[in-house]
């Protein structure tokens, strides 16, 4: 019966349409299957990594336009082979999953040591932003930039990446500038908002989130496991630009300044399906869905 | 150094003090070790669940103030011992946990049916709400009824449980009069506020929650297991008032109305922890732990 009702124009501020009207505005899947080539853009080999696992694959899309140092290190790490043979040593419920060293015995490669805090930016650095009308409780404004989600402040002119469910940041200890990139974690809960702006994020995992989401929580204090036996060894972290072609995960990302991820953000804001009895009207930042898919190679595009 | 500030009053719409003054307020910590007895109270046994999984208990305290009929509807699924044997059949990531009957096979006990929506209620018929000011994407007042992340509309005076991690609803087909308790989902991601007033919500995991969101993620669409033998059976499920005294879960939540409720909640709108450099100075509704201990016997308490 909803599907009669004329589509409302979107008011950010204006609460609840009672009873609410449905959309008729295509649902997620439909502006997926609708979306052009190019609104889409494949992973840059270049920052992309790959987190190898006994139980498969962890895409990482990193943000050097955040965290350039920070991104330049991890980069270094991979390459120096650094990460190789280490382990998920913590997994917090509703919070992060962690990795590293577990004993703190391997030494930092030469030339890469810790790093000055970029847990925000200047506001002009991030190359876009398409902002998210919807507000946030956060930050006095949230959006999109190249495929992360962020937050701005206009004053004092400040950029961030914001802690959604995926996002990969660099663990630290007490001191602003003890983090290094040797130790990562992953947001796999309610988004903890709370962190921004007090680490250093560094990108996404854009794929396997359910490898590191459904590993057993440790039981020691702070989620780290009490146990050796308990944690899940890193196989390997590497560039995907250092791994062969052919062994390449191929994806590619719904380009965040597109209309087709406008259109996508519309489809979870007043969801379509007839489930919906009452559409929400607003959406989250941390409850847009960044789309990633294989890439679908078009017969122009192929080598 | 930011020790040394003096603590700003919270002013819930004024974003950023840059540099952030530390809060020398106490932390989570020490805000429950203050805490007085009566700022706790126990579970009720007669809405209180326990699901019995090969990995342990998971306890449900259910909202009759929410939903009278499905809670009523569940207890009696319980009591019929309706649960025993079925199967945690999906596992979506980021999303939700569900049990039920895997084949539809089990008919549902005499006298039990699908349910009116109960999707919000009258504003007046939940006993309690305290305001969290920081605001909210999705609904016009936020806070706490009793114990429960909940949300309300001044116009048109409704009330209703909010999708926050932990929470536990009713799953129904298309139809909005299609649920009767037999099937229910836990959320296990970031809080799925798009269902608010679209499912009846009956309750949170108040222990256990780990034992649901560390399942391995279904592979078939929408989380669902495409194999038996992925499924974890659910061994029963009990009220905890049917189960020897000597065999509960002794648990106590803190009062949401209580002042050393409201402390907690700054304790982590503003950490005063040394790790943090910036204070968030606001909070999201399902970012506020509502704390659940072991029942703390003094002396007098004692039976």
């Amino acid at each position: 019966m909803y599907r009669n009702f004329k589509v409302l124009p979107l008011i950010a501020l204006s609460f609840f349409a009672m009873p609410a009207p449905a959309a008729n505005h295509p649902t997620m899947a439909e502006v997926l299957s609708a979306s052009r080539p190019s609104d889409w853009r494949p992973l840059d080999p270049d920052n992309t990594l790959y987190a190898e696992l006994p139980s498969g694959r962890v895409v990482i899309e990193l943000a050097p336009a955040f965290a350039p140092l920070h991104v330049a290190n991890i980069k270094a790490l991979a390459r120096a082979k650094y990460f190789d043979g280490l382990s998920i040593i913590r997994a917090q419920d509703d919070y992060v999953v962690q990795w590293g060293d577990p004993d703190n015995l391997r030494p930092l490669p030469a030339g890469i040591g810790k790093l000055a805090p970029e847990f925000d930016s200047p506001i002009s650095r991030p190359p876009s932003f398409t902002r998210l009308p919807d507000g946030d409780v956060y930050a006095p404004e949230v959006g999109f930039s190249n495929g992360f989600p962020a937050a701005r402040a206009p004053k004092p002119q400040l950029a961030w990446l914001a802690h959604c469910y995926a996002m990969v940041g660099v663990a630290r200890d007490l001191d602003v500038q003890s983090g290094s990139g040797a130790e990562l974690y992953v947001v796999i809960g309610q988004a903890p908002r709370q962190l921004d702006r007090n680490v250093a994020l560094v990108g996404r995992v854009v794929k396997g989130m359910e490898l590191l989401s459904s590993l057993p929580r440790g039981g020691a204090e702070m989620g780290f496991y009490a146990h050796a036996e308990q944690r899940t060894p890193i196989k390997s972290i590497r560039i995907a630009a250092d791994v062969p072609a052919s062994e390449r995960s191929d994806l590619e990302v719904i380009r965040t300044d597109s209309a087709a991820f406008a259109a996508l953000i519309e489809s979870r804001r007043n969801r379509p399906e007839e489930f919906f009895r009452v559409q929400a009207g607003h959406i989250g930042l941390c409850n847009v869905p960044i789309a990633v898919r294989e890439r679908q190679q078009s017969g122009s595009q192929s080598p």
